[in-house]
């Protein structure tokens, strides 16, 4: 279940990456690249910071795969895919709940205080999209936007609170995983900002 | 004692991420990520390097809590403090020099050679500023200005040489950190710039 | 053997790397930080990839010797050696080569399976290039241009194939970076591009 829920996200971010990868004109070599580090890179940052060597990702084949496959249909199906250009930003939620959450139940499993393990999770989350703006040159998604690291970290805390009072893994982290999405979701089609400091001519 | 050195290098770097932030315009959530990605980021790194999995800082929470109130104070109060755009460069160096000659001793108590704890010590420095760079789109301070990895490198070397003399851990490194700061402010007030290469045009 | 190939890899990104901050304008030290970056670069991200802590590049002295040792002569011989910028391209290849296989050579006698090594070789090839580019807030090589990423896979390939196949590594590693080298040489000189998206403008 949390395997499915990985795939899901893996999918979602690998689109992410490989639509802001056909936007800036990269060639279809830099789209599967972009695409496989934005899908990978969350996970692998999470296993190198739980000690895990070499990272889950890299030793079976369906994460490298998955991730490449769905960067070729984007690159593909571009021009009938770019209609949905809010798809895209949907693509990103996703894989901002499924990993922020996942990340929480494997370090978990892995051993991981539950306050570790939140942190981890929410790096988990961030990490991908953060890699894939920073190689666009783009300051990332979680820097600039609505709710995104606090969505990401609230849907972590989920699974922690969840594995505090002993539920069952799998449905508290497909729950968490939802309550970020729609809070991402709400966030921008509400178009929930922060305020910026005074005095800085940005208001 | 070396706790409070460390504790001193948090709010520095969090204060130097938080005001880059604040004058990139980030929102109130991207202020206090950039914050804590400064102040803890050379801290990741640091004990990536070594092995020590999973990092201290993101297992007990008086990192983090330094980290966001520092950010959140610079985010409420950057009218005020933005008269003193002086002290943020003082902060970096402050940071500087207190993760270059820490993260040096932590190298040496977690069993690195010496040689290998002085690298290691360096990149702690260096590494949180380099990240806030990175993800503001700037080429990073250790890139482009006065004396910088040179003077967390002697701090580091200060504090390798202590250790083979066996003189005690934490007044060298307070020192060693010091002296750290002392250059780097000297560099920055009298304008110590390196030469540029001939032909470049920049002469 | 395997380590002569490693320096030989070592001064070619250090060269790269340096290069490249000289064209940026930084100044001597800046050209000496991320010349050895470059070069020490990939190797630190394969180590951590595969637990080994803490990295080797930072336990012998050396690697770093070899890299700063290599800036300094560019920083100093730049108007002579500025006339070979397509040098720079070949050093940027010949590193690719060694650290993409050599990685993969060093990830093998780590146990990792063939599969994972292959990974982190590529990835060992291609890091420490990103890194100089994302430094310098360029848009990676790795994403932009011909055949690279694929260049170093086929490499790292390769000497998977000759592990399974138990073929003596040191001959294999040596025949596959050339193999990497001619056909970066190739495509660059050949112009050999991948498609870029319909409908982005770029055609």
């Amino acid at each position: 279940m949390l395997y499915a829920l990985e795939m899901l996200g893996l999918v979602a971010f690998a689109a992410s990456g490989s639509f802001a990868a056909v936007w800036a004109r990269l060639d279809v070599f830099g789209v599967v690249v972009l695409g496989i580090t934005t899908a990978l890179g969350g996970g692998i940052i999470r296993d190198v910071l739980l000690g895990i060597n070499p990272p889950t990702t890299l030793r079976t084949w369906p994460y490298l795969a998955v991730g490449a496959t769905t960067a070729l249909a984007v690159f593909a199906f571009h021009p009938v895919l770019a209609k949905l250009r809010k798809a895209v930003l949907l693509a990103d939620a996703v894989g901002l709940g499924v990993f922020a959450t996942s990340g929480t139940a494997i370090a978990l499993n892995a051993g991981a205080p539950v306050y570790t393990a939140c942190l981890v999770g929410m790096t988990t989350g961030i990490g991908g999209g953060a890699l894939r703006d920073v190689l666009l040159r783009e300051i990332p998604l979680v820097l600039r936007k609505e709710i995104y690291a606090l969505a990401a970290l609230a849907g972590a805390v989920l699974v922690g609170v969840g594995h505090l009072l002993r539920l069952p893994a799998a449905p508290v982290t497909v729950l968490a995983a939802a309550v970020v999405v729609t809070v991402r979701v709400l966030a921008l089609w509400r178009k929930w900002n922060a305020p910026v400091a005074r005095g800085t001519g940005a208001e």
